[in-house]
């Protein structure tokens, strides 16, 4: 007998017969045999709503406030579901984050997990029950309800699976598995089995939607397997586990495209220390995310400075920077919000040079012009005009033969 | 310097537009130099559609469930509320029932409040703050979410005046203060710019919607000046206070009317003790509550035994009696759900008889047959068809000349 922790998002839960259609899901794994704790997130469209009507009210809305807004979705959904639960002679539960108790370190709207109490949820366990508890949100040390920030469900679901130390953790979500890449980009895009959590780690961060990255990162550090499945059907979805020694391994496992970043250059600076610090500081003082970060050394000792920040905050970056410009002697500031990040992800890359210049060469022969490059150990993103993206993402997926089981491959794999 | 607890219910705060209008009645009370509590209760029509989900889920949807799913309406609303006076530049900070803490006896979905901690309130107000407190909810002796009943939100109000000894209670409605009789069938009914609390309990429990009886019940117990009042004028209401010396005091305060229930007649039935108890245990056991009884002696040692109950249960309790009926050898079970019961109370019926003599008299001159008649110290109820309801209404409004203000009444007052 198996413990699954079962995580069914917020378009599994929009309305009562899909409340009653998770339900069956969750009852048929509990006459597997298997012990079940079910999370779960607001109903579809809840939260936005929730968002829209507090941005109508306050100019800013506080985050305390906020967070006792955003944690009315999931008491909701975890009542409904305990109810539909019931109906079908089950024993369930229902449990807010407070509840549980579920710790978070206080942050208000984006707070993270620091412990998670055991005995409400086991004492319902060892009754037979099935405890369904609130995603997304905790109590911090003040006994203030806090929200982990958007899709924070996935991260609730893995922490209670660590910490329960259930077997696997599933994602139940309106797709059946990691995609080699978008499929609605690439309709011969393949469902992967297994994939490793760095390599889910490097997907969601480069802008696959499936998992939200501290979800994957909780699983990794405490070596949750979790399983990606589909709501809709049956499938095995996609286990994302641990690097096996025996696992076909892939040069690439994925393709990941980011529409939601802009690029930002300052040409012609000074090449001396500091420069960096000067802009990057600044735009971080506006609690603004820098991704990509690339300096050019260019002629007559001065310098072209280039870094990706999120769409959203790319006009008050504009603004920041242009007193910064004219601080530091440059010569220009210039920018794109109409550019798009593709990025190629394998652990296979670890053991085989020459992935980069593959993907170089197939974005070539295409005609797409490379504005960036970024690479790790396992990954390598270049930056596009954001006209390009279908067109890349299909190329490279075609390049690398990524529509073939790995053992079909032309290439060294 | 006053301590005014303001409540404002659900129609009010629909949609954002009102929750925002109603934010500047707070603010304009503040700025009168008043120190201002915020009960509010769910968003209009939202508690019906959760209701409702949760039936389309469970056949029974269990007590505890229930309570979590309902709480959720009011943790929307005082965080929007919240937000709108911090939008204004008020020091405003929500609390959940169990977040102030309102205790409660734990009994799920009709939970009675048996104490409020003030030390968070207290800290807010001399911070010069607005605590926004969910009204309809607390927190049970386990911990547990649990819910006040419909129309509960009043009696947290009140609750939270006593407990912090505020000087007025303002309930904010749709309606602009009590009536002598519902507006919608009488145009003259004048609105009571004062009435006893003892006169408001028996309008309510007979029937008149304007303020939850509990809530009322609760107010007189413990002295607490409650104002029924308008979100949408400037009008001082009705406030509903202890019986002063100086009162005026009108022979008949109002006319409530109830079409709710439903009545039983047990016909023939041997007159000897223990009928009674039959009958109403029968009926009680099924949690029916039974409201007007009457027994008439009649010929040859037989009784006829008439009462009234919710005409929701009329099917049920017509089901319950059948068997009894047979049982305790009656001749007959007969009933009827059109039926209305009109009644009329005043404080100054203590001091003046002939109230009940007047009214049978108004309502014989129109043509309409009496079915049952009850009394007690403040009122009179008749039970007549339901078609007569409006005639009689305005046939008694007419005849104790209610339309008139007091002094210029031709009867004695």
């Amino acid at each position: 007998m198996a413990l699954i922790v079962q995580k069914i998002g917020g378009s599994s839960l929009a309305d009562v017969a899909r409340i009653r259609h998770a339900a069956e899901r969750v009852v048929a794994e509990k006459e597997r045999g298997n012990d079940v704790v079910v999370v779960v997130s607001a109903m579809g469209g809840q939260t936005d709503q929730l968002v829209a009507m507090a941005q109508e009210l306050h100019d800013r809305p506080p985050g305390r406030e906020m967070d006792q807004l955003l944690a009315s979705g999931e008491q909701v959904t975890i009542s409904l579901m305990a109810m539909a639960l019931m109906q079908r002679q089950q024993h369930a539960r229902s449990f807010s984050g407070g509840q549980v108790a579920v710790h978070t370190d206080g942050v208000s709207t984006r707070a993270r997990i620091t412990d998670i109490d055991r005995e409400n949820l086991r004492a319902v366990l060892e009754a037979g029950g099935i405890p369904v508890v609130a995603g997304f949100q905790g109590i911090g040390p003040e006994g203030e309800v806090t929200t982990l920030g958007r899709g924070g469900s996935d991260t609730t679901a893995v922490a209670l699976a660590a910490a329960l130390e259930a077997d696997e953790c599933h994602i139940y979500t309106d797709v059946d598995g990691v995609y080699t890449t978008d499929p609605r980009i690439v309709p011969e895009a393949r469902r992967l089995a297994k994939i490793t959590f760095e390599e889910m780690i490097e997907l969601a961060s480069l802008g696959s939607k499936v998992l939200q990255i501290r979800a994957v990162e909780f699983a990794g550090k405490y070596s949750v397997p979790v399983r990606v499945r589909s709501t809709f059907d049956d499938g095995e979805g996609t286990l994302i586990t641990v690097e096996e020694e025996d696992m076909e391994k892939a040069l690439v496992s994925g393709i990941a495209h980011n529409e939601d970043e802009a690029k930002v250059t300052i040409i012609g600076v000074p090449d001396r220390p500091g420069i960096a610090h000067a802009v990057v500081g600044a735009v971080s003082r506006e609690n603004v995310n820098v991704d990509m970060i690339i300096q050019n050394q260019g002629e007559h000792g001065k310098t072209d400075f280039t870094f990706t920040v999120p769409r959203s905050d790319y006009p008050l970056v504009m603004d920041t920077l242009d007193p910064v410009c004219k601080q530091i002697e440059a010569e220009a500031l210039t920018g794109s919000d109409r550019i798009a990040k593709i990025s190629m992800v394998g652990v296979g890359m670890r053991s085989h040079a020459g992935v980069a210049d593959r993907m170089f060469e197939a974005l070539s022969r295409e005609g797409v012009n490379i504005q960036m490059i970024a690479t790790s150990e396992i990954k390598v993103s270049v930056v596009v005009d954001q006209k390009y993206t279908e067109l890349a993402v299909r190329a490279l997926h075609e390049a690398f033969e990524l529509d073939k089981p790995v053992d079909e491959r032309d290439h060294i794999h």
